[in-house]
């Protein structure tokens, strides 16, 4: 159990700090008068983040994510502390890297499953955030935390597949940059459970293809990175080379997608709650009522004393996640990669809402980010299969260790 | 302690809930499509509503909030039932009843405090729903739970006042409809630290006033009833007969107007609460995870009962505070009145957030009502004081009992 | 919904808190020292509270508890506020009005499915307190919240009956004054479920009783009033009349007991809150930290407050039970009488909780009554079958309404 | 941040499960007995923690928790693990390797600040547990938390002190092998606030020192370890060289005591939590109720997961504390050592409490540890001052942040 960081990681802090704080918080701004310019195309990424990408890609601070040849070659445990960083400005820093989801578990998936055509024709324009790519799981008809319940179906015919479906909460398929979906879908119903699934990569422009409309999060299109999509798959055909992998290997990939971008959100996510928490500690000793400042008031005392332990805890234990799969595997992380799934968004949840509260009307405001990252990390209770579904499943992993 | 309906409003309740069943929810999904609608007016209401509001009034459905003459002439405890069934459709409901905040209690304010001509200039329209209304107190710059905090000059100048200062979540303000704002002020800072404010009616359309900006609440712009307005007020003028009551009244009929709107937001909001466990048990028998619909697993079950037995006891608190207020008046239902607003809301919240978290993405969604009822119950924790305010009101009159 | 204390109600409160003043309050420290006196016969009540049922006997404050003949005669609505104000002194207040479990449940039960015989023999020194009663029916072998888990067997064998099993946590059973147990245990394991149980009685002093030892609830062995036993029945037989009511009746029996027994903790545990909550009070105003009265630090204000608003919803929901069962019987009140099993344990639980944080050690001590309060407060949440149960089967109730 | 387990730590864990399972565990009943036994000493330790002294002193299981040449010379880091595996036995293990509060702080305390006299009178039997001691600082009158309210009175009469003061809850006091007392008090009232106090040492036999009483937890005497005694001192005198350190340290040696013993403390509290679990998992596969095994009932497998998850993020933030102050001294780990404070003792509550309610009946009583680890933990929100104050302490730290 070491994660301390080691010295190519403080290089990288270090670098990476002073970006947010000459680049990217100077952009907020920026992005927010972008964003509300009305003559701005809808959907598309504000030109202040291809400013950011430019600099960021100048520095070499770019594909800090991904392990391997592709990108940095970080280990989860170097990435994790860049990732935090990152989440401190959650609209443009993550994106201005390209190290923003769903890209990234996408270039993961690619680069791990992908043939050798994929990876040219795709991958690479994506390292170079040339274009961008949503990741079409999620179905609003059935529980999708259990992949046994996907009802697209992928089915081959002669050189092609023919995908019809029903997805939504495609993150970023509004993006007139995003050119693929990778879609999951049963390809063999009759298999065994966990082999019926497959993915196969469709080219946005593909007939049949119908991105129909933005789905909202608590009010916030999320028009910022292509916000969150409906798409309709109508007898969609696209090449057979364009599956991923083999036949039935969808809910195995689905997995291995899975662990990083774990790490990852958890990690952008207590970068959330330390932002949130220096305003509400700003805020605090800014704002005097009945003849005090805030911060000389117990319960706001408590708030913020509540929220240090709070994220010092999830901290240790994503840092231990991470080191964990760099170590033992995804595998070996099991019980961790759940715990943190489980004990972050509640975590940051519960910072987010106190942080709302010390704010007043400000809180639930546009003036301050706080309403809009509690949004964001309220799905994430959502996202990956509810809170409930893992818990249920560590819950049974510890029962057979006393059995 | 007797709270039972009695036969006035059981045949109110079942004259609204027909109302309900045969008008409001079937206008749900025409809101839906007017508010969807790129070529409506911005900020105006839909006229779905007018048409409810036509049939309301036929109905004798109509102004039922407010006691004495000008309506329907309940007490606060033949009311509460009916502000609970409105609740079940909160963005319809009200406005057609002409039942919805803020104008409700503007108009109580000016049917107690105004003067003829202020009642006959606006109250007669406010209570025809010709014109709409909304109340200035809130600022952006200070605490505004703590009145003495008040920015805002109101300062006699011959036979005008003179307003200055900046208001924001006015609600309302946005709305086309909405003719005259209330406006809480100073106008004399050197008096006792209550007898410091004064109220005056600002017409809209006064030189000097600008509705700035629709405030947002988690994303949403609240547009289908005017919105929430940051309004600048720039030497303003209006007719020194514009005052309400008497120059340093301003916090007393500030106080006032809390009392019976805290019980129609909280009636409201028991019903919301309900239409929430009402979703949530459709949901949860309806979907399938894991092979047992969510009805069948044991934490779903747990979030309903609790959702049940939290809602009984919510529900008789408000019921009895109503009872109070009626039989011994707002002072002496002061307690009761502090504890509503203290376990409302959060009561309220903790439903919607369980009925989100078993509807999956659909309940963060457009596609439920339940994420926009919880943003617009959140600022609840925050309206009118946030709750620790209250509660160190209410722990300061508890100590005293023992000593 | 009139939970109005009628004016008999009102009047016995009135006699019943002047007892509590004159009476039951200034023998709370006798009683402390009576039971710490070693020599005292271990398990006997000591002899103040004889002297109290003297006193009160004389002054009519006996059996109120009991509808019909054989005591006051009140409603469940009338006697609740009564059980609240002996909840004040717990250990003393209920036995002085011969008003305590178990015995309590065990005069109803005998008054309405006892035998004239039964009720003879012993009905009436029950009533007159002239002996004491015990209930058996939980097991330590099995989950007795279900009630056909029962391992006990009672066998008819000729004109009589042979009981055994083993029982523990039997309330009253160490006390040498309680000389008979009301057995619950299987006739018929055959029959269905809910009729294979059946109750009878059994004199203490029977061949094949052993009342083996007293039970701890978090070290305290609650000596003052009996313990709590574990007691084997080996081949005990008891003559057939000893049965109560008919073979298979022993689960309804066990049902109908439940009802007003649920009221009268209910109601007693408010009692005990509001008196943690006037310690409270008092202590956090005398207690100086840090150079000010905990009284005026935020998070003890929060802790008052919040206690208020708790109690005052939970004994409206209490009151409403016993109404409902006035009003409309036991299966009527269902859902409340699940939904204050649910709300009481836990709410006072919170309030003994902050009322020992702010007493400090003082507060885990004998010389508080908090940590003791808290413990058999505790126990409420797994009495009569753990919260979990109860509340299963009120979510199954509330999804049945919208199928 | 290196937490590992080096190969000495790993050695010695082996060494010491070994010695739990061999020796340490098969002791519990023997202990339960011996405990039981009426004609035992009262107070005094069970011979069997002996005869385990005797076992683990052979095997060189002694004295692991003092750093430098008294005794094992273990690091926090290496010692924590080993105190969390005592917490698996909590009233057995710790006395058995002579690592048992408060001794473990005397002896440190003495090590550190002793005189050469001190230690070969005091220190040397203690490390060779020849005799017990006890640490007399907590006053029923008084907030003890606030060390400036500390009214204990030391003063200096020629060659000796005079100490005259009230002490409670002072652990181990009422064992007969209790030989000293390490007394809090203030020599110089008038001093800047945190020089006014000193200690000395008080032999237990010294004239004007009465042990008054034993202290109760929730029912609980912990007479296994010498209770918790409510102690006079009255007039008593000893002699001038008992001082430890100079007039005026007391504060300091105090705070110099805490760091340690919060390490050993949430550690243990951790074994405790994780027996805890460990029982609450056997017994969910064990019992059934309503025709399933408690394990297979989602609510029950929440507790199990939430169990998991939050003592994974606690262990991990206790071992970061302990690597501080091995690496950067207590004053660098200033903010750790609180937050576990404040996180240890109401997660591990939380904990039990789940344990507690899987066990039913059983889980309140003397049949599984369960409510005796329960109230023993409690006390550790008050112990060392309330939460309260150290969540004040960490805020204004975490407020200074931004300022």
């Amino acid at each position: 159990m070491d994660f301390a960081y080691d010295a190519r990681t403080n290089e990288l802090r270090e670098q990476l700090l002073a970006f947010m704080d000459q680049h990217v918080h100077p952009a907020e701004p920026v992005l927010a008068a972008q964003l509300a310019d009305p003559a701005r195309e809808p959907w598309a990424v504000p030109s202040v983040v291809a400013d950011l990408q430019a600099e960021a890609r100048k520095q070499g601070l770019w594909n800090l994510f991904i392990p391997g040849e592709h990108g940095a070659g970080l280990t989860n445990l170097q990435y994790a502390p860049l990732a935090e960083i990152t989440g401190r400005s959650i609209q443009l820093a993550p994106p201005a890297l390209n190290c923003a989801a769903p890209d990234t578990g996408n270039m993961e998936l690619l680069a791990q499953f992908g043939s050798a055509e994929q990876k040219e024709r795709w991958l690479r324009p994506l390292l170079d955030a040339e274009i961008r790519s949503a990741f079409a799981m999620t179905e609003p008809e059935v529980a999708s935390s259990d992949a046994t319940n996907i009802a697209t179906r992928i089915e081959r015919d002669g050189d092609e597949y023919v995908v019809n479906g029903r997805k939504w909460y495609i993150t970023g398929a509004m993006n007139p940059d995003c050119k693929l979906f990778i879609v999951m879908g049963k390809t063999d119903p009759t298999a065994e459970p966990h082999r019926q699934q497959s993915m196969v990569i469709v080219p946005r422009d593909t007939p049949g293809v119908t991105v129909k409309r933005g789905m909202t999060v608590f009010g916030y299109d999320d028009a910022d990175h292509g916000g969150h999509a409906e798409v309709l798959f109508d007898g969609v055909r696209v090449p057979a080379e364009n599956l991923i992998g083999e036949e039935g290997t969808g809910f195995a990939i689905a997995q291995a997608r899975l662990g990083p971008g774990r790490i990852h959100h958890c990690m952008r996510a207590i970068g959330i709650a330390e932002r949130a928490l220096e305003l509400m500690c700003r805020r605090a000793s800014e704002r005097v009522a009945f003849g005090r400042p805030l911060a000389e008031q117990g319960v706001v005392q408590d708030w913020i004393a509540e929220s240090r332990v709070r994220i010092e805890q999830l901290r240790l234990l994503v840092l231990k996640t991470a080191w964990l799969m760099d170590t033992v595997g995804n595998r070996g992380a099991h019980t961790e990669i759940q715990a943190i799934k489980i004990a972050t968004p509640r975590t940051v949840e519960w910072i987010l809402d106190k942080a709302v509260q010390a704010h007043g009307a400000a809180g639930v405001s546009q003036d301050t980010p706080l309403a809009q990252l509690w949004a964001g990390n309220r799905t994430l209770r959502l996202a990956d299969g509810p809170d409930e579904v893992h818990k249920r499943s560590l819950a049974r992993r510890e029962l057979k260790r006393y059995r």
